[in-house]
């Protein structure tokens, strides 16, 4: 998090979601779910419980940096949230906080609240910009423009089709961001995550434990079982690939010579006034940039036996990163595309030297594109 | 490809699905479809498609090291096959080579072909090895051993507890094998990827080629939209991320102190007669530790405006390294999987520290996995 | 940054040298140093460079958010600096400020700046590592223990021998810091990287400039040759390397089972109190784990022509990422390393079934280890 | 390796000296190395040396792939070599093979070989490519052309100067390579790294073992001290870095509506006879799009105790596909460089609307940047 450089590329929004507060807060959130449930399941006592929310509802406003320096002894934040909630419920209510639960359980389930609401987010910035790229597919179903491979000039195009190809990535992203949102649920499974402390309510516990942060339950304890943050990642991977194809196509079209399109509000130079640089799209495309390399840490752990000895950790700064590079890349295409102005001249321009052919099919395209949307 | 090293790796069942010969067949299997939809669209002659087929399945067995050398000039190996065609085919049937497709066209289909060919050997290993762990876990369902956390000894869990957690990781990357195979398509697109050259047979043309290869129709041109190779990469990184996860724990497991499993064929050592190297796991592992960078160029491609100045290019060996890395690791798993011999008595002596408790939970955990699993 | 994680993974030190107000401070530094040679090489008045150097030494301790805001049109928070400054000082000393510099001059000396402070806080944690790995060498010179090799029991050694090559390559690692430090000079081309606006002074300019801030003179414009960054992100990879290899030897060595160092300050847990976790080092492996990743995306950056269109700007979150993952992470090995408790018992207890040769050449080796540290 | 697509990304040359049968030489030629060192130091009889030598002289012209199939069993090809080698010797004789080495000594001595010699392949077209480089900045000193940032035309420069930046990222590339060309020493450990077999010979053979073979003699055991190998991948990186830069400007230079380059033996299409694609820079520019996520490979390596479970073995092929693709991408980039074309008047075209300021310091640029090339 960097309050000089996050407005720059766009993360402004994601990081609301995924700084120390929202994770003070989500933290202590799940161990008033834990509370409430331990009284629905009838572990403890409901006064108890309504003492440990109360104690864990204010807390989740206290400063994160004392709590950080607490953190270090222990490795993570949840050791001295636990044993703060236990000094100020005081000796009654002590066993009722934290009750059978392990460190990883409540902060893999506080990560999960904390992506899901960065991924909504990012969900609404990619939808954002296909939405917008199908206006521009639309609107420009038949505006001619030279196809070019290689970066050479190689047969017409319209800008439409293009286009086309911009949404449907950006649909695809949208896509894989759908479906993990559903697959995250929480975690619970106690020290060795085998469920032990809440034996025989164990199963009774985990869904009552979800259902009170209206998460899904999980079918299983997947401590060291890290396909679905494989899954999460993934998804965001794939939000670079769909946001990048279209940063990195703006400032090409947006190149002096070719002139075809520019930004609204490009950005200026500190040493040339007369710089319209694609700016949205340069740190869109720097986002993006980002993000295969945060992909391959959370896809390279090594999540040893019932709980790893570093991989989780990796987890965390890595995810938080990987959040705001593709949600902020999503942020600042939208800005990017929302505000495209389109040269059709140019386009007319560049397009001559090429023996100009119908453009029938780049149009049939464009027309299979917009369709398959509106299914 | 190497075969001093490739059986080391377990990569040889991937390799020959992936190798030069299975390339170059692809690729002429790819023309022979071309003109086989050509003639069925009514865009050449039947007699003309039934010579270049002829002259393609002749092809598919020449010397793919002098396609090689002829592949340089243009930066890929179908320009030569379509200069090779032609000229085999003579003046006549000429024009019914490659009718109306570009070289990505003909690359990008064959590379589904091979991909999933590749996947059909990878989601083999891979179910095997699921099936394996949910023996074991069913088997050792009740197996008392110590649970670790961080690598110190925690509480107890169950053996069966432990194989269930494998195999839901392994059953969750077979799923994401199966999604990604039904959605990778034949590409057709032409020259700009506007079909302009078959105008207005274009989508009849597409999907007569897609029929020949028994493959999906696309629903686009995806020459410069590729989410659905970033899928792919991704289902291969979440195999790795299941594959590594069991391959540490049987290490580790496997270590001298713990001595709790040990593979059926360990391996020795050129210095030490007395090593039991659990080699299949180790280098099952050492295949896994590849698979996230290669996902990260895949996923980190820059393909520009209507077909790309290198991304492209750099798609075909890093797709080839990991379908063999990826494959390769589960092929090692397996065979360490199902030959894993446990020590019962070991897992006993190393728990007996703990304070014992019961670990019903534990199996009710294995319980619910394997009945998920029956669904 | 995050108050709430960066004590866990040790970043603390170097984040007080990369965050937000450093960045400003290094930035305004820059501004101050580029008016002060403006002076001196006769091309501003004095007393205009002075009223420059007084505004920008206030707006250094200014509000870095309010910056931020400004900075995002432009891409880069050196524009609105550069307003700021002419603002404050005149409408006569506006042509002082930023005298013929392009943002990427400025940018690029603060990342100077910045990163030769980071880099001396890790180099100071990678000395102290490696001197508390030579005294661990020196002090268990003589200490059997037994080799495992693939994680099995393989021949005696002795705790020094193993010591010394920790040692080692703690070395090479600061020996590459070394290297790095006197290779990052300032930057100073001006807007298209041809020092055309200083001509014929450009040269003088760019050593007065270097001066300033004592930096090393460029010799030459490297705003888009980045082999520089490179060869810094090379040295943080080896020094990821160096730790994570100590911290996952004692992460192994400190499992319950072999019981043969543990940390003096050894990590609780939320849920078990018997747990000795050794958090320091798991939480060095943790950082290191992040480091190959955030060092393959500073390999990554395609920077073209005369100023790249993303590839400068993800290098600065990137970088820092970088320098904190591997600072932090060789901050918590020096805490783990320098209270490491040797059980002597317990490695000769685990050496016993072995037939127990003289390990008189894992002394030698130690020896020559400590003469080469010597030298 | 693959025949069919090697030579596209010009990695033929380095292929020769990493594959498998310079893969089994190599290995051969360090147990060779082994015997006649162990002749001169004393420990086995030259006449026992010259019949492992003679045998292991026949062994390296064998069947590549029938050692891999036996070498599957133990997890590296050194194993069988032993064994077929002490069969071929004799009773008498085989007590002198392989004496008192571990297989990671032969496996990474041949490592540091092949290496050598790759890197002496990729040295020369690198510095080919530097030269090239200062000869184009020699000619167009003062060729005017438009600076371009962040792809936008910005302000006036020069050809020369130009070309003078792509020279010094190569040359500083080469430089790399240099340094660790003479930093790959022999491996000689033995079983756990003490070199106890040897004892107290140890470091006498592996001067002995080293010089055979006019490698440096090693100052410690690396079995598990890869900072080594992490340097040689840095460097690697580095190239790439380099070669990336020069490869993308001149795919950017060339593009249609630029046309300020192009190459002399530019590729066709399979669909458009008009296509003039600089497939040398952008095959280059696909070689080094791989390189960043291999180097991460190689720094993530988790290399446990006196050796490792698995990150040794991943070093094999990563290291392998390393080499050829940094050493294939510099090969087609000397290519592209020395064939390259400039259209002097084009980019007097494109400069033309902006106002030409005397691009003087442009050139100084270029002589300094010439002046240190030949210091």
């Amino acid at each position: 998090m960097s309050e000089l450089f996050d407005p720059v590329f766009g993360t402004d929004a994601v990081v609301a979601a995924t700084d120390d507060r929202a994770w003070l807060r989500a933290l202590c959130a799940v161990e008033m779910a834990l509370a409430r449930a331990s009284a629905r399941v009838g572990l403890i006592d409901p006064d108890d419980a309504s003492v440990v929310v109360h104690a864990a509802a204010e807390l989740a406003d206290s400063d994160p940096a004392e709590l950080g320096r607490r953190a270090a002894a222990g490795g993570n934040p949840v050791i001295p949230i636990v044993v703060l909630l236990r000094e100020r419920v005081g000796p009654d209510a002590a066993a009722a906080v934290h009750l059978g639960a392990t460190s990883q359980d409540i902060l893999d389930t506080a990560l999960v609240l904390i992506s899901r609401r960065a991924l909504a987010v990012i969900h609404g910035d990619v939808t954002a910009c296909a939405d917008a790229a199908a206006e521009l597919a639309k609107t420009h179903r038949g505006t001619p423009m030279a196809g070019r491979t290689l970066l050479q000039r190689a047969e017409p195009t319209t800008f439409g089709a293009l286009a086309a190809v911009w949404g449907a990535g950006l649909d695809r992203a949208a896509g894989r961001l759908d479906a993990v949102d559903v697959s995250l649920p929480a975690q619970l499974g106690g020290a060795a995550g085998t469920l032990a402390a809440w034996h025989p309510d164990g199963f009774d516990m985990a869904a009552a434990f979800a259902d009170e942060l209206d998460l899904p339950e999980p079918d299983g304890v997947w401590h060291s079982e890290r396909t679905r943050i494989a899954e999460l990642a993934s998804a965001l991977g794939i939000v670079g690939v769909a946001v990048r194809k279209v940063a990195a196509d703006i400032v090409l079209l947006a190149q002096t010579e070719l002139g075809e399109v520019r930004e609204d509000a490009p950005g200026g130079s500190s040493s040339m006034p007369h710089k319209q640089n694609p700016i949205a799209a340069v740190t869109a495309r720097a986002g993006t940039d980002r993000v295969p390399a945060l992909v391959a840490t959370l896809l390279g752990g090594t999540h040893e036996l019932q709980r790893p000895a570093g991989a989780w950790h990796a987890e965390w700064p890595t995810l938080m990163a990987l959040l705001r590079a593709a949600g902020g890349a999503a942020a600042r295409l939208r800005t990017s595309l929302t505000g495209l102005r389109v040269d059709t001249e140019a386009m007319a321009r560049n397009l001559e030297p090429l023996d100009a052919k119908a453009t029938g099919h780049a149009e049939d395209l464009v027309d299979r594109y917009l369709a398959g949307r509106r299914r």
